[in-house]
C-alpha cells in the first residue's frame, strides 16, 4: 500500500467511526456543531495513521483500533480549539478556514475543546466494546499523554518561554510534552488496541515514536521559514513574530535541517526489528521529516 | 453521625484522597498550584458527601468511592475555572477569593481546567484499582454526566439563555444538564463503587438525585435574592445583574420556596425504601434545601 492509499484507509476509518459515534444529541445541536467543524477541519490525520500504522505491526486493526484512533484525534482537535484562543497563541485560521473561537465565538470554543476532550473517553470506555482490561489500558495511556503529565504541561512550558531564551533541552522537553506525548500515544495505542503487547515491542515503539514526534517540531520549525503562506494555511513566520523559540534558531537551518535527518534515522533503526509489517510506520516517518506544510 | 460529622469524614477523605493523588509533577508546578488552588478553595464538598453518603447504603465506602468522589469534585472544581472565564460568566470572585483566571491568568485557567479534567479520569483509570469492571462503569457515568450529554450543554444552554425569556420546562432541561447531572452522577457514582447495584435501586437513587439536583438550583435562585454578599461569598444579585432566568422570576419567591418543598418530598419518598441507612442521604437533602449561603 503507498503512502496515499494507507492515509486515504486511515482517514476513512477514523472519520467514518468519529461521524458514527457523535451522532447528534438535540439539546446540544450547537455544541456539537462546533465539535464537528473543528474534527472535520481538514486534518492530515497523522496520529490516527500512526495508530493504524502501528496496529498493523500486530494484526487487523479492529474497533478499539478505530476508537483509540478517534479518541486521540479528538484529544488533538480540542488542544487546537483552545491553544487558538485569544487567551493563548490567539490565532484566527487554522489550516486557512477561521479558528473555533473566530467561527462561532470564545464561550462556544471553550466548551466545545472541554466536550471534546469527554468525548475522547466516551468512546474508550463505550459498553460496547467489551474488553475491559484493554479499554482501560487504552484510557490510562491517553490520559497520561494529555494532561498535566504531557500536553497541557507542554503547552503550559510553551506559554512560559514565549520571549525567552531557552536551550536545545528545555525546548526538546516542552515538545516531548506539547506534542511528542500524543504522538507517542498514537503509536502505543495502536498496538495495544491489538491485544496483549510485550515490553520489547512497546520500547522499540517508544523509541521510533520519540524520534518522530521531535522530527515532526523540527520539520513544523523548518517549514515556517521556508514555506509561504498559501502552502501553510497559516501565517509563515508565526513562530517568528510570536517571538517562540525554534530549532532554527537555535541550530541555524541546516543544524536543524540534519537534526531531522538523524532522527530520521534513530526512527527507521528502533523499528527495523518488525521487518516489512513496519513498511507504513516507515514512509509516515519518512512523511514527516520530508512534508512541506 | 450528625451532618456535620458527616461532612467532615467526607472533606477529610477526599481531601486527602485529591491530595495524594495529585502528588507533584515537577515539569507542571505552575499548573498544579492552579489545579490545586481551584481543587481546594472551600468547596462545600456536596458531590462527594453525595458519593460517600450513597455508597453508605450498600456498605464500607472503598478506595473506588474515593476515586469517584475525588474525580466528580475535579469535575466540578474545572467546570468552575472555565465558567468564570472572561468569555464565559466573567466571574472575579468565587467563595470570597479570586477566580482562578485572577489569582493566575487566563490562559493558566483555561489549561488548569483541561488538566482537572484529565486528572477525573487518571483517578478512575488508575491501574491501582484492580477492578476494571467497575472502574470502567464509574467513567462511562462521569463521562455522561460531564460532556455533551450533561454538563456542558447545561452550560451551553445557559449561555444562550441569558437576557431571553424562557419558561420552567426550559429552565429544568438547562439545570438538568449543568448541575443535575453531576449530582445524579455523584449519587450513583458512590453505589456503584461499592459493588454490582441493581436497576431497581439505581432507580431509586435517580429518582432522589432528581429531585435533590433540581431543588439545589432552585435553592441557589433562592438565596441569591435573600441572602446578602458577605453571606453568598460572592455578589448578590449576580443572577438577577447577570439577566439569567430563574426560578423566583418564573414562580415568585413563594412559589419557588413551596417547589422547594416539594422536591424534598420527591427526595425523602424515593430513598424511603432503604429506610436508616439512607439517614445521611435525608440529611443532605435537608441540608440542600435549607442552607442559605
Amino acid at each position: 500500500m503507498t503512502l496515499d492509499d494507507f492515509s486515504q484507509y486511515a482517514r476513512h476509518r477514523v472519520d467514518d467511526y468519529l461521524t458514527q459515534n457523535l451522532g447528534q444529541y438535540q439539546p446540544a445541536s450547537h455544541l456539537q456543531d462546533a465539535m464537528t467543524y473543528s474534527l472535520f477541519n481538514g486534518g492530515k490525520r497523522v496520529r490516527p495513521m500512526l495508530a493504524y500504522a502501528s496496529a498493523s505491526l500486530f494484526g487487523e486493526a479492529n474497533e478499539l483500533t478505530d476508537a483509540s484512533a478517534a479518541a486521540i484525534e479528538s484529544i488533538h482537535a480540542y488542544s487546537l480549539i483552545h491553544d487558538d484562543l485569544p487567551a493563548m497563541d490567539d490565532d484566527d485560521l487554522r489550516r486557512g478556514k477561521p479558528t473555533c473561537h473566530i467561527q462561532y465565538d470564545e464561550a462556544t470554543a471553550i466548551l466545545a475543546g472541554d466536550a471534546l476532550q469527554t468525548f475522547a473517553f466516551e468512546l474508550l470506555s463505550h459498553p460496547k466494546h467489551k474488553n475491559t482490561a484493554t479499554q482501560l489500558q487504552l484510557i490510562q495511556e491517553l490520559v497520561h499523554a494529555s494532561g498535566r503529565y504531557g500536553m497541557v504541561t507542554g503547552q503550559m512550558i510553551d506559554l512560559a518561554n514565549v520571549g525567552k531564551q531557552i536551550n536545545i533541552e528545555a525546548l526538546e522537553q516542552m515538545h516531548q510534552h506539547k506534542t511528542g506525548a500524543l504522538i507517542r500515544a498514537s503509536v502505543r495505542m495502536g498496538a495495544i488496541s491489538t491485544g496483549a503487547i510485550s515490553e520489547q515491542d512497546l520500547s522499540a515503539l517508544d523509541a521510533y515514536a520519540a524520534a518522530i514526534g521531535l522530527a515532526f517540531q523540527v520539520q513544523d520549525d523548518i517549514i515556517d521559514i521556508t514555506s509561504d503562506t498559501a502552502t501553510l494555511g497559516k501565517t509563515q513566520f508565526s513562530d517568528e513574530e510570536a517571538n517562540k523559540p525554534t530549532y532554527p534558531k537555535l541550530l541555524g537551518l541546516e543544524g536543524a535541517q540534519a537534526l531531522a535527518q538523524t532522527l530520521r534515522q534513530q526512527a527507521l533503526a528502533a523499528i527495523s526489528p518488525f521487518g516489512d509489517a513496519a513498511q507504513p510506520l516507515v514512509e509516515l516517518a519518512n512523511y514527516i521529516i520530508d512534508r512541506n506544510h
